[in-house]
């Protein structure tokens, strides 16, 4: 776990001097693999839950994590809870404005009951502590809530198996969380994943000072958990990061005791992680995460289908331990479910680890996410609302957005390829009660996008569309994106099957002004849409009105028996203000087109 | 290992019954870390080795392989050698025309000395088994080459551990091979690597039955050894591929011995391999591998300048152990240096094993690489080599390249970006003695360069250009390359920066016929150089002759200290055939610039 290296936005008031909390439940609580009489968890909350008992916040720690979130224990306690540049007053996770609640998991080793708790008869649990599931820890979780008298969670936030089991909250307690954020998190493991911990148990299980589990406390298997915790530990950390940190100086001098640097780090990280885990608790923990599984043969979108938390997914792009594309996983079966979900991925080079790094985007993100839009947020769009226009720029922005939320009926259910900053999106929910997702591959934007409340997923527009059944949106809206698209016909096909109507608006390049500077001078002509010399531009693929309504007559897929047609077409002239009625192949600047899907 | 899966073009004949021989070196032998007194390799041989004592391959053996790499020892020998698809009669390497040598690599455990091996005193070697590097192996395989009669070897090649030996070998003998082949290595291990080697290591050296590395033989470190087979070989596969093999049962019926499939896998992996390999080699070998570091303090490029073998360079896309960017690395400081290289990636989901694997393309590139183009490889590539041209996208295709070939001067060194299947730099070097490098991306193509004997680089022109040092190159050549790339007046410069002339043909976007196209129906006109609608085109970013000379005048760089200038410049007509002397902006189909750096 690293040290946060810089404060955020000057916010970098602590909780102050916390306390460690226990609860006890004293009643029988059955588990995947037995039953407790009776259970403890140890708990800290910091801020105060309000009246109505519903700004609570609970954090869910990852494997080797504990309770200990925030603030010190002592005066000169030099080393603050693992979680202290994200809750605190001020921070992204504001404990002026919410209570917070992180508990150590049960199973676990740090107060909260587990294999190293003793028995009535005296001696530990050991390995006769029961199998568990991240299910159970959820369970133990809601009982603690309950006690604390929270009326409802407004979020529960977890990262790695934190992660798990914040989704695993929202999937068995779907009324309970307003919000949830799921951070390098898996709805299953990977046959590697499982591989590594399998190699990881057998390391400690192999070690003679196992004794079968029945070793005495402090001592036990070090060197099979030490060697358990190495691997483990390189899988948290990023093949680039680790060269970073430890590249520079591979090898140390000859004679000192360990020839490699990286060898002198793990060995510490091993021994440290002897002193403060129980291997019988690894043990039980890692299987715990190996069986959760929330594909399994019924499908993660089944398993997932009773959600009702607004939740944000984040990935970290170097996670190599629960990649984007797995994280990615669990946003879009909720997108294809038509549950309100963002799925956003930070470029970090710390690997799995990045969640407990200062990382300003993250930390930026999960704010915006539980407190709506800020000031900077606002000046970053740089725009108020929807209403007021300052500039060129917005004029050509308002001119497709206002066509297309003339057409876009009310309580529709709209996917915006290409969404930007959710602005669209948000004027049709607040205007027209539309429910709506984007798409949009810029993550500033996809942040902003969270801030307002709007579903995005930073993702692919060809790989996205895959992800939904035929029908699955009244509208599909391209907004001058098809000219940056490779084969874009394939891809409106694929957005006709999926809406019911599709909205395309682009930039015409057989607008006159083009057609002249090309006749008479072979070059293109330079403006707001053509804004680079070519030795500047991008790749695109422009065309005219004329060649788009060529292929709009085309449309027709008897295999997937539907066929699709023109409905409303409308043309701004060059400037984008006015509409243009006769030639439009010749004398649109801009056009939008509806197409409308027809069961064969 | 892998069995291969499927013959490879009916070459399914084997090298039948083998032998394995031993040789010993009977005079004192400097390593590392110490010497010894005498060593003895056990080796193979197959094929014969001809007259002038050239035809010799050598085969460098992975970390935990040995030297039977073909065929088998009796009539019921069920498990050929490890190679056996790559070597024997008419397959890649092929036994009817070379003699083929394989030794198990000193300090290993299959009748190599290693620590294992008795002292005059009667006891093992074990830990005093002195310290060696990949040098000392490739020094001892010399010995043995020596021994058997070898002039010079055709070819040294290896993967893994065995590439970085064949690495080594043309670093240490550059006039002692004619080829090499390097497959799925790296300069130096990453700091990952190595972090993964030490949670082994002391996965071993922690077990209490290593006892120092003073275990009796066939006791030892067994859980300790099984445990760092496990983690090791979970680097040799891909995420991807365990999920293929294991993905459809991940968990097994409660009860069974093992909860999960691929931990029966993993247990099965490792209990065969404590059963063949010794602990004590593995850690004298990881080691060695550890420590083998080409990159140093000098650098790569100084550490690879005295190489003079022919040198092939073979990744696969999912090895995340030596990455397709390591293995690049060696290729692109050959490149940089002037030599002959190429480098090429496998997409295969096996990762860093997939070199064991049947890989058609693989066994292709291998195949001709030793053997040059054949009959296959020349009806791929659809022509009879410069000479005879079939059809009109040959006469296109013939344009720029007569054009090109008149101007590179004799024994010129040229890039040449998007070079296809390298007819144009094989043309050159048959004509005039050019030595060239071409970077494609295809790997088919890359393919065809490498049986042309070549040079290429399968890599991103962007990434590769900022390889090279300035004027590196007498001439780059863009043959209608540049309409493919984004931004490509960077591009442009950087290959005036690498180059002292450049020579640029496109397709000129000014054509009459696209202009009248685009007047009269605002569409673009459809060819062969625009073959596709609009709908199934790839992004592009067309210009013309009038653009293309507006920013050939800016092209002075003050701070770089040089300008370039246009110097001869040709035109074709639209069809490509007949020189256009006149208006070329509007009259011409096909442009060749010829661009001159000059010093300020």
């Amino acid at each position: 776990m690293s040290q946060p290296n810089s404060d955020y936005l000057n916010c970098s008031h602590d909780v102050g001097l916390v306390k460690e909390k226990f609860f006890t439940y004293d009643q029988p609580f059955e588990m995947e693999g037995g039953f407790l009489d009776e259970f403890t968890l140890a708990y800290e909350t910091y801020g105060e839950l309000n009246q109505s008992a519903d700004n609570a916040i609970l954090i869910c720690h990852a494997l080797t994590g504990d309770h200990h979130v925030a603030g010190v224990y002592s005066e000169n306690d030099a080393k603050p809870g693992w979680w202290n540049h994200v809750v605190g007053p001020n921070k992204p996770i504001d404990t002026n404005k919410f209570f917070v609640i992180c508990s150590n998991c049960l199973g676990a080793c740090k107060g909260s009951t587990g294999p190293t708790t003793k028995k009535a008869s005296g001696q530990s649990f050991g390995t006769s502590f029961p199998d568990l599931s991240i299910n159970d820890m959820v369970r133990a979780q809601k009982i603690l809530v309950d006690h604390l008298g929270v009326s409802k969670l407004f979020a529960v936030v977890g990262g790695s198996m934190g992660g798990m089991q914040a989704l695993q909250w929202v999937v068995k307690y779907p009324k309970f969380s307003e919000k949830a954020i799921i951070i390098a998190a898996t709805a299953q493991h990977t046959v590697q994943t499982i591989a590594f911990n399998e190699a990881g148990r057998r390391s400690i299980m192999g070690d003679p000072c196992w004794k079968e589990g029945e070793y005495e406390c402090k001592e036990g298997p070090r060197n099979g958990l030490a060697v358990a915790r190495m691997m483990a530990h390189i899988t948290y950390l990023s093949d680039h990061g680790m060269e970073e940190k430890f590249g520079g100086e591979k090898r140390l001098d000859p004679g000192k005791e360990f020839e490699f640097s990286v060898q002198r780090y793990l060995d510490y990280q091993g021994e440290k992680f002897i002193d403060r885990f129980d291997a019988n608790s690894y043990l039980k923990l890692t299987e715990a995460l190996d069986r959760f599984d929330l594909v399994g043969e019924s499908g993660l979108e089944e398993n997932l289908s009773k959600v009702e938390a607004q939740t944000l997914v984040i990935a970290f792009s170097s996670d190599w331990l629960y990649t984007p594309e797995q994280n990615k996983k669990i946003a879009s079966a909720l997108h294809a479910l038509g549950k309100p979900a963002s799925y956003i991925q930070i470029e970090d080079m710390h690997g799995h680890d990045s969640f407990l790094i200062d990382s300003p985007p993250f930390l930026r993100a999960v704010r915006l996410f539980l407190q709506g839009t800020d000031q900077e947020e606002e000046k970053r769009s740089n725009i108020d609302g929807f209403r007021k226009l300052k500039n060129r720029y917005e004029v050509k922005k308002e001119a497709d957005f206002r066509v297309i939320d003339n057409w876009v009926e009310s309580k529709s259910r709209v996917l915006d390829l290409g969404c930007g900053r959710g602005l669209l999106l948000e004027h049709l929910r607040e205007s027209k009660e539309v429910t709506g997702l984007g798409f949009d591959l810029d993550l500033e934007k996809a942040i902003s996008c969270v801030a307002r409340g709007v579903s995005v997923n930073q993702e692919d527009i060809r790989k996205g569309l895959q992800n939904f059944d035929d029908d699955s949106f009244d509208w599909v809206i391209f907004s001058r994106m098809v000219e940056e698209l490779p084969e874009p016909g394939e891809v409106l096909k694929e957005a006709i099957r999926v809406g019911k109507k599709v909205a395309v608006s682009f930039v015409n390049h057989g607008y006159w002004r083009n057609r002249l500077n090309f006749i008479f001078q072979g070059k293109r002509v330079r403006n707001e849409v053509y804004p680079h010399q070519w030795e500047s531009s991008h790749l695109s693929n422009h065309f005219s009105v004329g060649e788009f309504e060529e292929f709009c007559q085309n449309l027709t897929d008897d295999k997937l028996g539907y066929s699709a047609r023109v409905g409303r077409k409308l043309f701004h002239r060059g400037d984008w203000t006015g509409v243009c009625k006769w030639l439009p192949n010749l004398r649109a600047g801009l056009a939008i087109y509806e197409i409308i899907k027809e069961k064969n």
